[in-house]
């Protein structure tokens, strides 16, 4: 066993596009050829339900921690099967259901802390539901890092083509100067260097840097942030043999050479870095969550309620966050 | 002549590819095979000796606002030539050199006013060198909207796949949230469908439109603006029948259905719309002017100083700028 990896993947809001897309997925050979098992968590009625509507055939097997890992069946599911409070609709949020979001969260983040799974791959949720139901709740990325004790994680989202981490993510745009500190963007660096280092196998990465002003602040005409704060800590992790680029202004960083070159574009904020990423890498894009003790990938979509159960839905981001949370594990 | 349009090109920087550019971009047809007559402002001893530099034919005509208008011819240049306080040296700035920049933009200015002219394209200029000098100039942009008694323009980047305007343009990050008020969001939108209708020749423009903060605040969860702001001016315009769609996320915003459908994406801030403008349309973007009493376009590149001289310099963005400006007059 000690050559395979295992993967385990929640699948997400009942109600969402997540538990066909596990139907989907199962269809064709989700070990991609490699020496990978995928575990599903999810309910069983639900998935077989899911399958019925959409017209694709499932086979469940309840999974068992103690079977050595096997390659996935094409056309079989191993489940992790967690109780539903109510049968879900597809398309209809019922609060009675968030607390089975939360649960098969929970079991993902103890089989990862105990290694019994080498990675986990979120499914789509519903941030509001859960709150609705009166659970605290503020996102899988905060939930993770409490979960496994982190301090510091870095959301980074990637495509085939590019990898954009970011700073800060989701704060108010007049929040954002402010929270970037010289420690924070230090730490997040390390973390990010670390990560492609160790997770991705980069020997030496290369990390283009953006600065927080336009222009990259055009040496202090257009705010001093890239002087007082950003530029210093480059300038210090270079110094330790880090190859940093930068701090270089926002809307040219994405140069076809620049491109070629990076093997990571660190964006000061949100909607610096994504909407090139999304652009570029629609319905493709991953997202990653650096600085925790387990490898943990994700969809980079949501629940899209309105053509759940239609079998609609595009597997493509799903797909691509398992082959990154395997990339990660280091092929076996 | 009623049915030639006559356009009025600035050769930009000395020092810089601007006068090189402007010798390449003559050895083809300038007037795209329309009824345009392109006009150079610069210096004639310059355009000659650049030629011969990067090993290119020139020939110089001086314009004379007496003729009739008539076709540009390949290989020559029709001139309104301007004295330089001292031959210019290619890559190496001198400050003795920078009031020639402002009146060949004076002449431009002046000839756009009196109708000699129908549009202007700029090319690049270097701020820094003109400031050095002791001579007030904060940009192209700036003195074009004081000369010509404009209160507000729009600054909008295009390429051949799509138009991103800005409500805010340079501003250090942290100015930008109290920068859009409502005013200032309802006039550019007006400026933008204004130009968009009957420079563009667009009937009804459908224009998306970004929110200030990630996710367009996420109903309130990530930033207020959206809904205190930008919301009701956004329905405030859609009840006088302009067809607005937003606020929405930026980072999504650029899917393949909205590129497809949208005339123009307005960003609330520079970096939040421009990284994904010049990725997609890397060296082929223009950068235009709105609101201005006349068409301007310009090239969006800098004086690359660096390669001036070495006949190394893209003409697209160029090219593209003469295009656009153009279009915008209606063409003839």
């Amino acid at each position: 066993m000690s050559d395979f990896k295992r993967i385990v993947i929640t699948s997400g809001e009942p109600a969402g596009i997540g538990p066909e897309q596990i139907v989907q997925l199962a269809q064709s050979d989700l070990s991609f050829d490699q020496n990978v098992e995928c575990i599903v968590i999810g309910n069983k009625a639900l998935l077989e339900h899911r399958a019925k509507q959409i017209g694709l055939p499932i086979n469940i097997e309840h999974f068992d921690f103690n079977q050595p890992a096997s390659k996935n069946l094409p056309g079989w599911v191993r489940l992790i099967d967690i109780p539903l409070a109510e049968p879900s609709i597809a398309g209809q949020l019922n609060v009675k259901n968030a607390d089975y979001v939360l649960q098969m969260l929970g079991t993902a983040i103890q089989g990862c802390m105990n290694n019994d799974f080498d990675a986990m791959v979120t499914g789509p949720i519903h941030k509001g539901i859960i709150n609705e139901a009166g659970l605290k709740f503020t996102g899988h990325t905060e939930l993770l890092a409490e979960a496994s004790n982190t301090e510091q994680v870095v959301m980074m989202l990637a495509t085939p083509q590019l990898r954009v981490p970011l700073v800060t993510t989701h704060l108010p745009l007049r929040d954002v100067p402010d929270a970037i500190t010289a420690e924070l963007l230090e730490s997040v660096i390390r973390i990010l260097h670390d990560s492609l280092q160790n997770q991705f196998g980069i020997e030496q990465p290369k990390i283009f840097i953006m600065g927080l002003n336009p222009h990259a602040g055009e040496d202090g005409h257009l705010g001093t942030e890239e002087i007082t704060v950003i530029n210093p800590v480059i300038k210090k992790l270079q110094q330790e043999g880090m190859d940093l680029i930068g701090s270089l202004p926002a809307d040219t960083i994405f140069s076809p050479t620049n491109l070629e070159a990076a093997d990571a574009f660190l964006a000061m904020y949100h909607d610096q870095g994504l909407p090139v990423l999304k652009t570029l890498g629609f319905g493709k894009a991953v997202n990653v969550t650096l600085g925790l003790p387990f490898v943990r990938t994700s969809v980079d979509h949501g629940t899209a309620l309105g053509i759940a159960g239609t079998g609609k839905a595009d597997i493509n981001s799903f797909q691509y966050a398992i082959q990154v949370a395997l990339e990660m594990t280091g092929k076996p």
